[in-house]
């Protein structure tokens, strides 16, 4: 049975604000929930139709479809919400390959690069503090897992970029040709914003200027999503692995 | 001014078998209007705030922003809506690259895949009929003008394969490693369904099995998104136009 403190709690988490106050974000769905269960991520209390998660009695509270409905922020709820606590970014490991964000907005944008940063092993997500947040219901929706597994820092992407020693990579429409640059194992990868590209100020600052050529009509006017340049990007990064040197 | 029967038949318009029987289609936005007004696109009908588009009287409809909302399928409607006659897709040119859908069913992937196809010069898309259909309104508003770029076939899939003189690939979680193969510069590329990947009919007949390799977690549960795993394909095959042979 659900309070009305709970609904309440539960509701206002869909707001950044509250989420940084209470140090807490939502996770819906029994294979997203199982996954932060295995985690280090640290449960605060668990939504559900019945305790199917082993997870002790005092952290679960037993609802009915009706009251998920209530707290779900799915059209169609999945029989368990969990309200996990918000980790404490672990500092930047400045080794291999890090992905840098400038102002990415877009939830399902940014779930999807946690999810290929996830795939292609990359631990460090470095955003600016203009990108959405990586505890947003949608970003958790579209990562579920893979949140589990890369460090995600929000910072002062300028500040960041001027003091790493690593090389600083960012895509532009008018960059050298990815397919034939000799590229580091090592690097922070900059990918920009979903309408703006690369803000003036970055640009000043990276290192190295890559593009993706376009192989199709040139009249197209449009670009290429923000997250599919990033899987294309990482792809061409990490291919170097299987490739004699 | 709008009539009952246009606002009738354009929100039947969001139904595939209404679609199918008035073999028209919908784009919302002026950007997007625009695109297909400059392709071979045939207009059926124009309904916007003004006639900035230069076409005749006779096929437009001054609506206002209330009108507008009552036809639009978008949250905030854009300024003009149009509704384009159905092009009957040219029959398959068998050269270059082609991609492939085993019943990719949703919207979202499908448009990715096709601004994808545009991106990288593809100009032909074969998908199964249970594939999501290219003129829902989700798919449309993805893609914008690479559906005007892109030839999209509907056909018996497994056929098809059958009797392509192409050399087929599909995607595998199994497959041989993407970046260590010597890939074609024609060739059928195969991408399965979200949830089951190819099926097992289609596995039995394509010629080369791929993969793409996880570099991160093995304990991870997710697969790539069909989308991302498209534009990693694609890259791969296309990167050898710019590599010395």
């Amino acid at each position: 049975m659900l309070t009305k403190a709970q609904i309440k709690l539960i509701g206002s988490l869909t707001q950044k604000k509250q989420r940084i106050k209470q140090q807490c974000f939502v996770v819906e769905g029994v294979k997203g929930i199982r996954e932060f269960l295995n985690s280090d991520f640290e449960l605060d209390s668990l939504y559900g139709l019945s305790n199917t998660f082993g997870v002790p009695e005092l952290q679960f509270t037993t609802v009915s479809s009706a009251e998920l409905k209530k707290i779900s922020g799915l059209t169609t709820p999945n029989q368990a919400l969990a309200v996990f606590k918000m980790p404490k970014p672990l500092s930047i490991n400045e080794q291999g390959l890090i992905v840098a964000l400038d102002d990415v907005r877009d939830p399902g944008n940014l779930g999807t690069i946690i999810r290929l940063c996830d795939w292609y092993g990359v631990k460090e997500l470095v955003c600016s503090h203009n990108t959405v947040d990586c505890f947003n219901q949608k970003v958790v929706q579209a990562t579920m897992g893979s949140l589990t597994r890369v460090n995600i820092n929000y910072v002062d992407l300028e500040e960041f970029l001027k003091h790493t020693e690593l090389t600083t990579f960012g895509t532009f429409m008018d960059g050298d040709n990815v397919y034939t640059q000799s590229l580091p194992s090592s690097a922070v990868i900059v990918m920009g914003n979903e309408a703006n590209g690369i803000s003036d100020a970055i640009a000043g600052i990276v290192n190295s200027r890559l593009s993706i050529p376009r192989f199709g009509a040139l009249q197209a006017t449009e670009s290429l999503n923000v997250a599919m340049a990033t899987s294309i990007l990482l792809s061409e990064f990490k291919r170097g692995d299987f490739i004699e040197k």
